[in-house]
């Protein structure tokens, strides 16, 4: 029986060595071993107390890494949920631009500016409130109107009213003022009877997604709001522990509206006034030293023809040359099982690359590609395309684990797969966390990036969350697996090698701290359940 | 551009290298390729006439591969429906004795004996009907009873009333006696609105899918019945093409109840009636070749306590001694989540592989294992355990895919692995088929023998219906694929070699004629729909 277990024990390190957070180098300290065991403790005798089969929420069965939408309250009540809150988060490198801020604050800013108007396609109605959809935008004052209310039975449909009178005068059979912030806030975000209920398969949660883009998009696509907003993505990521962003921004438009209405503002004004935020950031932080900046993916809609692509390669270029330290890379994003594959790109790719050679400058493609249930479908492909074209991250990549050679590929070639658990749930990929195949990836060896894709839209702001989904569907997951997250979210970002060297220098005193603080914090409370 | 494409397809190539359907020595003919072009158009084709995003099912979207028990009647009404029912199977390595005809046959040899009794721990009412279960067993002739009805107000909870009379007297109120089959069939399988809806979790519908194992136990297990039973298994199995059967039977007992209605009838007169009835249904087939005969999985449930798990294991030697042709292996069923772990039985299991050695038999241990969505959890580590103590096959597996060295491990051991892709969806260890770990599984080399499980409680009989769901789901299985998976039923199953000889040169007819009935009438069919 010796005989047996210790063969046994031997199997099971075998099968993990492939483990990226079993390579590592890194050896953890004593405190850190300490921590480890603490934090491994009441995650099980959480698994127990709250998320056990006795803990029934009406007819629902609980368990660790359950739906996000239904279990966030009871989450943010746990240990687990308070440690990972306390944790540094290094690099946050999957984060749609447009969909990072909290939406009730988003609501907010766009409340302030009087040139903020709102439409809507039809009268609203207790009865079309779920299906008529408020459309912003800030118009110049010689469009400004005076019209009262999208409540009033005298409302032209598609006629521009005012945000403030629009709040004001909401109908008070709808709730009034807040009635009109319920209506706008359930827009911008997916409701947990739309994902598990009404909408739930990847195709239909899809098209409310699309939705809550078209309401969010015409607050934030004005520049005195857009400088407010990407304050506030940095604000709040720090918040949560996290130092650096790289999110994808969609340069889809060539213009934005400006303070004075205009649709007039080109792309290079959009990142002098990004450059301006992150400094001016950095002026009023205490401790100006834990923010490291942001870096953003020029994104476009794979939609666009062949022509336009090209055109957005081209302007990428340009803008990469004047701002070299803000530009990261190029993507494409959209639904990928119904827009256009890679593969259909290939060309104008092709020679962008090759343009980069001459100019000597460098744009990575950091692609979306297999965010799909697909098995050699087209967008399961794109799998192929990314890796060949040469992608220095892989945006979700929720098929990877269907193609050992692209695995092997990922690895060979510090490919970084950016994981976004929450997303993939709330979007329907799988079913809770438990279903999720990060576990399998991570177990191939292949270096992982937790994000959280649209905070805004999933409700999951920062990455706590997405650490606590995570960690709590694994008995696997340590303290090391989490130390080598946040490391690769640094190792991996489009940062350069000083910026690198200072991250992780930082890091290192942020993760000590983390660690006196779990013990500090828990070892008491724990030791009382000890015999 | 043409330098691209050429990188990519031997990408692709590369990828699917490993694949089980790539390795394969053998080389399809020219009509194997055209009916596999055939079936590949007549899936993408059905995938939008009728699978497609279009057709809606009330608010539900439709998708290939969705839910089973929502979508099994658009299933029979398919082609690719019809073919798979045409084809082939070889044989089915997972199956549950208890669980495999249909419940409405089932109940109807029941009502023939008039030794056959039923009880309800309450009066039933139109209340009661979904949470009071009916409890049948036959009685030896002096406990007949006379009770009238489970109905009638005074009726005394937990006394026996004959099953005919039951029925009879069913209450009008309730349905009569139809209401009367309604009832008892419903407790006998699982329903859509408990897997999708009230027990949408793995914990929760393992608690419904242990009430249909009790209510058809009482019915089964009684020797006249089951005798007419196993026949039945075998002759359904046939009628879908299933030529061999190794069910997992259920020895917990030592006794069954004979004809006599006393529990007397000890396990080696089962066996006797096993091979009696494959006797016999071999003389009755017009082509008894295509009928490989069965061989059964000694099992019992993983709670036993040592010493009982000891004295099973002995029994099973003994048995094995006694019908060598008859005992393909020993298996522990039951829920793994919250039954005993494998390692928990690692003393007798060495034990019994020792003895093994000593009496020169073998029993190969078939276990269950990774029937789980845990990562690193108990039921995940039995994967280990199964694998160190030699199992011959996979059961489910479906966690296999997290362990790198133990897929080698399996290729390298000939270990196949039995998957049961509709018996993990109704079970809940994923949403619907595309998020099933199969496609990942197969692209890694490790083979499959494909299975039902429990056909009688998920409405799944034969095979055709598993085959349907794992082929729509992929874009990448052909009928290379198919093929593959039948042949690997057989040189994986518990047949010895001269027997899986004849199974192959059978297989190879039948299999052509499949390939022929494609061709015939298809081919006219689907040109129709070409340029």
């Amino acid at each position: 029986m010796e005989e047996y277990l210790a063969k046994r024990q031997n199997l099971i390190q075998e099968d993990r060595a492939r483990r990226v957070d079993q390579n590592a180098v890194y050896r953890s300290s004593p405190d850190e071993l300490r921590a480890d065991e603490l934090i491994r403790r009441i995650r099980k005798d959480e698994g127990e107390s709250i998320w056990g089969k006795q803990q029934l929420h009406g007819s629902e069965q609980l368990f660790p890494g359950m739906e996000f939408l239904t279990s966030r309250e009871k989450i943010v009540g746990t240990k687990v949920y308070d440690i990972l809150s306390h944790m540094p988060k290094g690099g946050l490198l999957h984060l749609h631009l447009g969909m990072v801020v909290q939406v009730d604050k988003v609501l907010r800013m766009g409340l302030k500016y009087p040139a903020m108007h709102v439409r809507t396609s039809a009268l609203l109605t207790a009865d079309n409130l779920t299906t008529v959809l408020p459309i912003f935008r800030a118009l110049p004052q010689d469009k400004w109107t005076t019209h009262a209310s999208l409540t009033d039975p005298l409302y032209v449909p598609d006629s521009w009213v005012p945000i403030q009178r629009a709040r004001k005068n909401f109908s008070e059979a709808l709730g009034g003022p807040e009635g009109f912030d319920r209506w706008v806030t359930d827009w911008m975000v997916i409701n947990p009877s739309e994902a598990y209920g009404t909408h739930n398969s990847p195709d239909k949660i899809w098209s409310k997604f699309y939705a809550t883009s078209m309401v969010s998009q015409g607050l934030i696509f004005f520049l005195p709001l857009w400088e407010e907003y990407v304050r506030e993505v940095f604000l709040s990521s720090l918040e949560d522990g996290i130092s650096y962003t790289e999110p994808r921004c969609m340069f889809g438009e060539k213009f934005m509206i400006g303070a004075d209405g205009k649709k007039n503002v080109p792309h290079h004004e959009w990142l002098r006034v990004y450059d301006r935020v992150i400094a001016s950031v950095k002026t009023t932080l205490r401790n100006p030293s834990v923010f490291l900046g942001s870096k953003l993916i020029y994104s476009v809609v794979r939609n666009l023809s062949l022509e336009d692509m090209e055109w957005h390669l081209d302007n990428c270029l340009a803008l990469k040359r004047e701002f070299p330290h803000l530009i990261a890379g190029f993507d494409l994003v959209g639904h990928e099982d119904s827009l256009k594959p890679l593969i259909y790109y290939a060309e104008p790719f092709l020679r962008f690359l090759e343009k980069q050679k001459e100019l000597g400058v460098h744009v990575p493609f950091i692609f979306h590609a297999g965010e799909t249930l697909g098995d050699g479908s087209a967008a399961d492909m794109n799998l192929y395309d990314a890796i060949l074209l040469g992608t220095k991250r892989i945006g979700h990549g929720f098929s990877l684990i269907k193609h050992p050679r692209l695995m092997e590929l990922c690895k060979e070639q510090k490919i970084c797969v950016e994981v976004c658990p929450i997303s993939n749930e709330i979007l329907r990929y799988c079913g809770s966390m438990p279903m999720h195949p990060l576990p399998a990836l991570m177990n191939q060896g292949v270096h992982v990036a937790l994000c959280s894709d649209d905070p805004a839209v999933f409700g999951n702001m920062g990455l706590s969350f997405d650490f606590f989904q995570i960690f709590v569907a694994s008995d696997i997951h340590g303290l090391g697996t989490l130390r080598e997250l946040v490391w690769d979210s640094i190792r991996y970002s489009g940062l350069d090698e000083d910026e690198k060297g200072h991250a992780f220098a930082m890091l290192e005193g942020q993760w000590n701290t983390f660690v006196k603080f779990i013990l500090d914090k828990y070892s008491k409370d724990t030791a009382r359940g000890q015999p």
